[in-house]
């Protein structure tokens, strides 16, 4: 049976203006929850639906779990259809260091505001073995559920950080690639073995202060009509070209 | 002023049965209308707020344009944020030649769920130049308002075909590149000039069915932990890797 005060917690969890207050996020999910825990990160609490009991019992440790109602449930989940199982996790703290981003490659995103697109690079940057984001202030938050409901428990992995993307790119010293409309073509672009890839908004491109930091302007080909591409698509793209030369090297 | 006629009309085409009944579906905001416009789509009528009137003169050809209220534009949009302007097409019919899929690469869908990513894939395959997409019958409806709107404008220009895929692909002597997740490095893989590049479902995989007629495997090398890629991204890395491979030999 959930309290008042338990569902007003974590349906406020919903927006990042609490989940900063609280350093609260929820996961859904069995999968994604478990990923999470087997990446070390803190369970503040723990809802489930009866028949999950069993498969929750190993993950417990000294957190007490709580069986509820489908329909307590529906209260809490940010989900149009709940996953039977939700989780609350203390948002990690962990400090930024230049020297994370050497001798690899790193995705630099500037006002990507759409949660699903967000999840989706995070998800192929896992999957390409990326292990550090950076945001923009104005990027959408990872802790949005919709972030971590597209991201398939990658987030647990990678290591996002939020900064003024200017003062960044002019203190990293290493090479900056914008993915732009008029560049050089991604196949004939050479890469070495670390570097920011640069990712503007879909609606008006990475912003005109960031350009003068960009050092190799780089452009997927179109071959057909299509205007643009899908930011998360061009990501896993450019991702996919860049890890395709480096291995092979 | 719209008519509760008009009203019942619009609305009952965000459902498919209704679109299939009426052999119409709705597009909206300006570009993508101009796009199916442009690709001679025949328009059945369209719905636009005052200030969207002189943008929308043009092409109005002999349909009498209906100047609406935000009001009246909310109650028939599909969108939470309705775009100015929503305009009925009718749902082209064009005839199925195995012929269409020579000489080029084609995408053939097993059970793509989602309309956000069945949208991405149809805007993807319009960048990289590609002009017919092949779907199980259960795949999602191309005429879904989520899939127009992720299709951002590409749908106009590529036929989309649904069909018995087991069918297809036994009677369609074309090699069929099945996207899986332990098969040959795409980096590794040869491609000639046409083919079948055959994606399954994000949960579970190519239909076993299918499986018979792949006659390559190929898989997107994983460096990573992430157990999967969307299924958009997916199929956006192995396009762009195939057209880098055949427009460069």
């Amino acid at each position: 049976m959930l309290s008042k005060s338990q569902i007003s917690l974590i349906k406020s969890l919903h927006l990042k203006k609490f989940r900063n207050i609280h350093k609260l996020f929820i996961v859904e999910g069995l999968k994604s929850i478990t990923e999470f825990i087997h990446e070390d990160y803190t369970l503040h609490s723990i809802y489930y639906l009866p028949e999950m009991s069993p498969k929750v019992v190993n993950f417990l440790q000294d957190i007490k779990g709580n069986e509820i109602s489908s329909n307590e449930l529906k209260k809490i989940s940010a989900l149009t259809a709940p996953q039977g199982i939700l989780a609350v996790f203390k948002i990690p703290q962990y400090d930024f260091n230049l020297e994370d981003l050497r001798s690899k490659f790193t995705f630099a995103l500037d006002f990507i505001q759409d949660p699903g697109n967000l999840g989706t690079i995070i998800r192929t940057a896992d999957w390409f073995g990326l292990s550090t984001l950076i945001c923009s202030m104005d990027t959408a938050d990872i802790y949005n559920p919709k972030v971590i409901q597209a991201s398939m428990g990658s987030l647990s992995r990678i290591k996002v950080f939020y900064c003024d993307l200017k003062e960044l790119l002019s203190t990293c010293r290493l090479k900056v690639y914008g993915a732009v409309l008029n560049g050089k073509s991604l196949y004939e672009s050479n890469f070495n073995d670390e570097g920011i890839i640069l990712l503007g908004n879909e609606g008006s491109g990475i912003r005109p202060d960031l350009i003068p930091f960009i050092s190799e302007r780089i452009t997927i080909p179109q071959y057909g009509k299509a205007e643009s591409l899908n930011v998360a698509v061009s990501s896993a793209i450019i991702c996919s070209e860049i890890i395709r030369k480096i291995k092979k090297t």
